[in-house]
């Protein structure tokens, strides 16, 4: 899928511009592919936990894919999250995905009901079975409520039915093994790490990339860091991470005293990425609440800090 | 929308009889809610937890309720789960289900995005104001992962924006608070229980209703629980209880050594109905494992010594 | 060890009154016992959850025994709880509690380490092998960590292990079970709840008893509640709880912004006993911190409006 | 504390070798302690989760703390948990340590009861006020429910309470948060992982050092993996890391169908060490359950393949 056929590099999980009305900002979002490309990613992941998938209507998902889609215009490979509750749901959504033109869709463990690991492998395999482009399986057990076990991961890319794995399960125990069980039984699958904070020691480990949120506000950041990782340039690597680590605290900048730490967060990557002049509104799918006014100066405080410098280069050799 | 012109009795949540291939079995799905009609119960509820909705596509969800609609051809009300991720897509849900005849909606807090008790209130809010049909709070946090707090419960109703709760929390003090400030504000609200284990105590209390997933089986066996315990029988109910409480081991009765406990329960109570001659068969809607012919034989030992009589006669006098 | 052989009714968990310097407060403990006796309960339970036990030297709970004991002067029986985290721990305090004068000894399951049912079941086993007094098991899951399972507490009563159960896991499923196994199994074993607002069901339900924090406030509340449920007296059972409900309030009367939930609730049960005259102080033993001036006047008026009136007598003919 | 005046390095929580009858077999104890002395490690750390402290009376500690502290005689520190419940607990505990001889004593956040990070605060600042031996937090809410927040341990050190924090959150954004902060802030604070798993890693990030379960297994490559992080030879360190990493696996080797994992974890440490000829049994405290001979079995085989070569030498130098 990429220039060594194996997903890799950094593949940011975009944010869904929204206008007032809560419709899509389409022309928010193609400025939004656009600074991405620019910022040097590998690829672009739509309608992830970040894009508020589960907030919006089947319309919508639609709108977002198809804007994506046309304005990556194969400069790089679209994922497309295909996150519904069971089976049946998400391929549904997988193929009306790969209708509408995503190089790969990614899907998460059951959820709602009750699962067993028996049953989750059984849900990747019936997915894979019935759709035409690749899987990549979404590990998140904060949403989902069960963890995707090494085992069943590596089971599944021994058999075909996943291309690649993103970790977001914040266990680096687990990771390990998975990396682990990667070389010993020799499978073919990409591992990413969802976790932003960590980026140099999960590519000093063996990760193949990272799904940065963070990477929609500062796309060249985490370019740089990936390849400092990748060229074993530890120091440099962990100055740009922490670098990156304080920027994080955008998401922090808003109250949770009367608005879920999904919203906060959300909405202060949203309030960034306006500080920046990517997007027009930081509005959130209903019913989250978005930052106010004074959230958002204290989120442009900390950009200003720490955040991406306007019309930066890209690449390892720009940070000399 | 009772005779007395407020939500109450015992309303089952209906398994969804599916053929081998997983497609909805309409022949059973109609025996199913002639069953419950003969049992005497009060209404039908669709699409709930008990009825897989979480693994069934939309199509397989518009069956379902014009299936039940139609059998139920206005003899009782019929209640449909429009349950999903996030506002928009619930108010999509809700749509589709009134416009096939549901007489309520059913709708659970947000899932899978972290939220808070404001953008919960936010939520059953715009929903309301969205549909055309009555709405019934679900409170199942061992689903969604949030509680719907009892005073977002009595503000949302002394709003008009719902007209009942189906608490499915386990909190028998949540449940006691909830009854408690109703009384105290005054507000028009039907409070349900889910605990199908301890309806005695919970109409005792001052519940109006009872939504028990065990009612698929023994819709009569709740129907004269519900009567003893509205006439005060105290010892009487809670002997019908009891027999209720033994019945439910059919819950038990197979292995969760490869297969979830959800596939366990939603499997013995269809495993039952096959075994009354309600419907054909037990299967599950992918990924769920359904019980092998051991663990059915285990549930019919279980129906045979504490289930239903076949051809019994409904009301609190047929048990002197 | 009551009249009828069995360990029943209303026994308090009884609060440590502490000085401003943080030991035990005897003369305050003296009248708290005086006035648990005056209020009709029928057992004493010092060195609980409720009493601070985790926060108190070896030596303070030595003293509360002590004091306890001697003013409990045989009139009612006095159950020490042997809280800590192992098996030879436990027989540690169960050992001096036995030899301090204790009727029997109250014990949970191991905590802090992991724990198994079958490690469990061998953790009371050899407790109440080396220990001379009755053993009482504690299922308290929010603190321990795990709850005891039906079948363990059955299979420890038939083995004469343990002679009672104190139930505070909350689950009204579980207690199902445990009194429905006591009964087909024919064992001797008296089981209490800990849920202190839905002790008319408890009782109706056929538990033996109750032990209720709020009973430190109002013992002759709960002392009426059990005998009006015990009598079949179900209105008046549920009048008197529903009461006793809202004097519950006083638990939420204290912030937890900047103290935990425990404080508040124990510092609020302080907080009414002094305002009863019973106690002087409502000190929390470090590093719990007690109420303020205005969260011990919000508490007061909870207790002026739902609280026991001074000089009432004791008894079900006394509510008439 | 050490040569440089700050705790570092390899500190393993000692496993506590016990007597077929359960008392601490001293003579296995002395050799453990020589077993980590020749293998390289900077400090002792006795009574911690992995000695099963919670499981030993106070005698059984004594015992343990006079042993570890004679034989290691000076050579290197002995730090000793102080785990119990509250305030005035630890701090008997403490003081029982210090008198004993020991360097600094680890403290925990208060458990069984609930409680709030300022009362937290209070706890730490009270046991450092009235102990005369350095503290050392302790931060594994996996066994006390709640997580030491960043903030709070800053703050602490800041204040001088306390000298060292092991991070056993498993969360490495918070770990890296602390580091953040102590640069920042500019305390003096030790920072050690308790994640053996990861220590490539969190040596690289800036921690002083680790606190190994699995090195009383293997010390002497524990000592070289730090040796290896701390030198930057990031490739070496990983292959170390990822011997380690497979040897690990000797705490799957049990069954835990009728055992905690804890059990079937400090089994397994036990069983190495009776394998490697260090101690002389396996037994576990009270109500563990130890390893079966099948099962020692099996730990033997992982240990023949990826464990320490009797007599190696210590040192980075060696590897090569």
């Amino acid at each position: 899928m990429t220039s060594h056929g194996r997903l890799a590099g950094v593949i940011p999980p975009l944010c869904t511009p929204l206008a007032p009305d809560g419709e899509v900002d389409e022309s928010s979002l193609d400025r939004l592919v656009d600074h991405l490309v620019d910022g040097g990613v590998h690829g672009l992941f739509v309608l992830g936990t970040t894009g508020e998938v589960s907030a919006l209507s089947d319309a919508q998902r639609e709108r977002v894919v198809a804007v994506a889609v046309a304005r990556a215009a194969g400069r790089l490979p679209v994922l497309v999250g295909a996150i519904d509750t069971g089976t049946a749901r998400v391929v549904d959504q997988a193929r009306r995905a790969a209708a509408a033109g995503a190089s790969a869709v990614v899907v998460t463990a059951p959820f709602y009901a009750g699962t067993h690991p028996t049953e989750i492998h059984r849900h990747f395999t019936d997915v894979a079975a019935r759709v035409d482009v690749p899987v990549v399986a979404y590990d998140i057990p904060s949403r989902v409520g069960t963890k995707l076990r090494p085992e069943t991961v590596i089971d599944l890319a021994a058999d075909g039915a996943i291309v690649a794995v993103k970790d977001s399960s914040g266990s680096d125990v687990s990771l390990r093994a998975l990396l682990s069980r990667r070389s010993r039984r020799g499978v073919d699958l990409s591992v990413f790490t969802g976790s932003e904070l960590t980026v140099d020691y999960a590519i000093g480990l063996g990760c193949d990339g990272v799904v940065p949120g963070l990477g929609n506000v500062d796309p060249a950041g985490y370019r740089r860091l990936f390849d400092l990782a990748r060229a074993g340039r530890t120091e440099d690597a962990r100055a740009e991470q922490d670098r990156l680590f304080e920027l994080f605290r955008i998401t922090a900048a808003a109250s949770t005293a009367g608005r879920s730490g999904t919203s906060a967060a959300l909405g202060a990557f949203k309030a960034a990425l306006v500080t920046l002049g990517v997007i027009t509104g930081a509005n959130l799918a209903r019913p989250g609440i978005p930052l106010d006014e004074g959230e958002i100066e204290a989120v442009r405080g900390i950009v200003a800090e720490f955040g991406p410098r306007i019309g930066e280069k890209v690449g390892v050799g720009s940070t000399g």
